[in-house]
């Protein structure tokens, strides 16, 4: 089976945010007033085969752990769903 | 009043997305097989003060085309909420 995963990767609270601080100081001076608390991200769209949708969420799990995310400095979340389509 | 916006960008179809390339390259080596059709987007999410949700809207989605993201090669998805707390 087929599996639609989207992992959706932010920085801890607390943690540096170079860019979100450098968008918000710009912000001003292009005539956007009023936006405050900006942050930066990103997401990891894949397609993964797995026996079983416990199964594709325990390989998603390691791999952002291990690979796609910094968990020092990183919070992911990820959601998991089944590809309509015969896999 | 205060809005919370995520703007969720990915490269549109088509878009050679090397980010996406070296981490579909590289998984099978580290043990992860059966992963497909990767894509590296960014998020970026903020809050911004506006009189109701459609001026809010309406700025946002300025910004997103001037600024936030590169039309030509990106889409953009964007959800604006109302904030809970008193603005």
């Amino acid at each position: 089976m087929k599996f639609t995963v989207l992992v959706d990767v932010r920085l801890r609270a607390g943690i540096a945010d170079p860019a979100g601080a450098t968008i918000e100081r710009a912000l001003p001076a292009l005539g956007y007033d009023g936006v405050s608390g900006v942050g930066v991200g990103k997401t990891v769209r894949f397609t993964i085969e797995a026996v079983d949708l416990a199964s594709a969420r325990s390989q998603v799990d390691d791999l952002c752990s291990s690979f796609l995310t910094n968990p020092v400095i990183e919070d992911a979340v990820v959601t998991v769903t089944e590809d309509d389509g015969a896999g």
